[in-house]
């Protein structure tokens, strides 16, 4: 009975369990296995199962006694498609590259096993980490997406398969899906993990992702991920933070009650003793959100430059109408221009963030959109041009009763400060 | 006979002879596989040579008229081998991924071939464009290094085989080859070029490198790696800039007689009507050639913690103990400190430049070692760490005569100034 629940744990819980010899690796393994047999045909959060290799991985962790006392002993943890597995084929979400087995882990995958965590395996990613769906489902309702692209990372965590997983963001790839789905998306400083065996999509913007369903794994797997021991990992002293609330910008493109919901939950973490105040987003940061198209797209298409010039009719009409045809038709001055001004934007950064610890905005316009589309890309692409740290916290719902995420970002650097800030506002919510 | 020096024309002469239907992109081929078999014993540039591809690709070039009219048609380029080519190996310089098939063509590799560009091979890198040397050794004496780590793109273009090379830095692994060798090596500002499909050693410091025999090359090469049209391009008019001499720069880890020669050179570029006036690099910058250190190897154990967690005995005594140990001993504090301080250095590059276009300083220590050592890497931590645009001019030499580079440094983005700076004083040793 006790076992049938492991896949339930956090990854704290399961590292702390087996290093107290209260469960295995091989049984926390089983468990979240039985839960993908269970939920799996309908969520198809995975590209590829490695079942076999998640066992060998189990049966050395409990075999050998350092490995039981690693930081994340026994946690499994997805890995989007987009990342490269030496074990396990990385066919980045296109046809073109399916069955594709890569020479080496990436950096954040080997961190991981390092740390002593088991990779399930492969997440179902958008192709190549752009719009153009995979095929899995929102976990809470399969008529729904799971927002991408980092889709079956989402998804796999939201539906019990595993405590931990490994996405992407390069625009709102990790914080709308974990919005959607109703778990805690993060992604550090831009260069703060590295990106190193990632399939790029726009270098200057590309972040790794994580999920969890506590802000505690989060900030426990990002030191795994940065290969630092807790000893060196800076204090995360839970309080009451200063927040500045930007519950006015995009209100435009929200959902009808999404800023009612932001506004409301401001409202109780006052009241609870944070410091909240509005926070206006300066005009020409809130350019950004457009100029991202011209970043991403300018970078999109020339680190796409080999499977555009050899296998353009294996890439989807979406992308090629999208992303593709926007990069194309990019100058190089529209594209420094951008970047110039994120660049202006950063080292002003203080301007904004005023006395506020963190900002607290919305993840997405609203909860998932009914389909496959992954939905309103807006809600992201300021913060992504900044290169801060942000978090998605599942504190809303929307109409139908489903999880949308409170968005809580903070100056670059600044990840203790932001998981701390996180930690005391979700806490309230459990009271 | 006109055919048989088709190898050392420049890639721009080529391309405009074959646009004009002088010669042919396979006749160009066969000249450089011609000097590859008279020199390829002795120099050892090449770790793949893929002679039947080049061919082919060459005979499909000389087959449409379109493909006759690209702007480096028909020009040969070498791929260092920590470069992924979908078409040839690509094995990172280390045992543990001989024979390695990547997936896709690099970004730098694609864009190059969409120029038209005939990849001709892998060239030697050192062991994961670390310091473990490769076979490669100087064309102008087979006793000494041609540096490291771009080694065989570097001696390649030396050589004579190809106009055109691509290479990597993180530390000094374009400059310092490009120094050794007598040719011209070219670093673009830190992301101004995608390193999409290049094996990282340290995500933030990586950069693409490039290798040619003129200034004109190297701006036609960075157009087709940035994907722009030469109507996008920013102009050049060559002009006498003003120059800021960092002569006394690292002055105490030159050989005796590099000072002199630089000395001389900025009195000749004066006298020639360039404003020279003396450029002191301040501490805090100065100090950054230290700070690299805990940069390049912090993120270097994290970029390999696969191959160091599963084929540690497969590593070279020479990193294990250099790069691995130092990046494994350095702590979060101390990188975070080193970015921070690179940061702010490049936040005041501009007191740094103040009224000089360009900044001059040496490329190395001095002429290349005799012996497999590649060098003393210090002569461009700054400026990498500063993540500006450099370009190595084979405008000096050692006491043996061979070969020594002026550093050009520009501030970042000012890449067109820099390239219309170094045209200027290579014009004038022409005279």
């Amino acid at each position: 009975m006790a076992d049938a629940r492991l896949n339930e744990i956090s990854a704290s819980e399961t590292a702390r369990r087996i290093a107290q010899g209260e469960t295995t690796a091989r049984a926390v393994v089983e468990a979240c296995l039985e839960q993908v047999a269970r939920r799996e045909t309908e969520v198809m959060a995975f590209e590829w199962l490695d079942a076999d290799g998640a066992r060998r991985a189990a049966d050395a962790i409990d075999a050998r006694d350092t490995a039981r006392h690693l930081p994340i002993a026994g946690a499994c943890f997805g890995v989007k498609d987009i990342i490269d597995t030496a074990d396990m084929p990385t066919g980045y979400g296109s046809p073109i590259h399916a069955g594709h087995r890569p020479g080496a882990d990436a950096a954040c995958v080997a961190l991981s096993r390092k740390g002593g965590g088991i990779a399930l395996g492969k997440t179902v990613t958008t192709e190549f980490a752009n719009v153009h769906p995979g095929r899995t489902r929102n976990p809470h309702d399969a008529q729904r997406t799971p927002g991408g692209s980092s889709s079956g990372s989402a998804a796999a965590v939201a539906a019990m398969m595993v405590p931990l997983a490994l996405g992407t963001q390069t625009t709102s790839s990790t914080i709308r899906p974990a919005s959607f789905c109703g778990v805690i998306g993060f992604v550090p400083t831009q260069g703060a993990v590295s990106v190193s065996g990632v399939r790029a999509a726009a270098g200057s913007l590309d972040r790794i992702g994580l999920f969890a369903r506590s802000v505690d794994e989060i900030a426990l797997y990002l030191d795994v991920l940065r290969g630092i021991p807790r000893a060196e990992a800076p204090s995360r002293r839970t309080f009451a933070p200063r927040i500045g609330l930007c519950a006015d910008f995009l209100a435009e493109r929200m959902d009808p009650g999404t800023q009612d919901g932001l506004l409301r939950l401001a409202r109780r973490l006052d009241e609870a003793g944070a410091a909240v105040a509005d926070c206006a987003v300066p005009a020409d940061f809130a350019r950004l959100t457009d100029e991202h198209r011209w970043v991403s797209s300018f970078e999109f298409v020339r680190n796409f430059a080999y499977e555009i010039e050899n296998h353009w009719e294996r890439i989807s009409t979406t992308l090629r109408e999208g992303r593709i045809s926007h990069g194309l038709a990019c100058t190089h001055d529209q594209y420094r221009t951008a970047r110039a001004l994120a660049a202006a934007a950063q080292a002003r950064i203080d301007e904004m963030f005023g006395s506020h610890d963190v900002l607290l905005a919305a993840s997405a316009a609203g909860e998932a959109p009914v389909g496959t589309a992954t939905g309103d890309f807006a809600f992201c692409a300021l913060w992504t041009m900044l290169g801060v740290p942000a978090i998605s916290l599942p504190l809303m719902a929307g109409a139908s009763g489903l999880p949308v995420g409170a968005q809580l970002l903070a100056r670059p650097g600044d990840e203790a400060l932001l998981l701390a800030a996180a930690a005391w506002i979700m806490a309230q919510r459990d009271d």
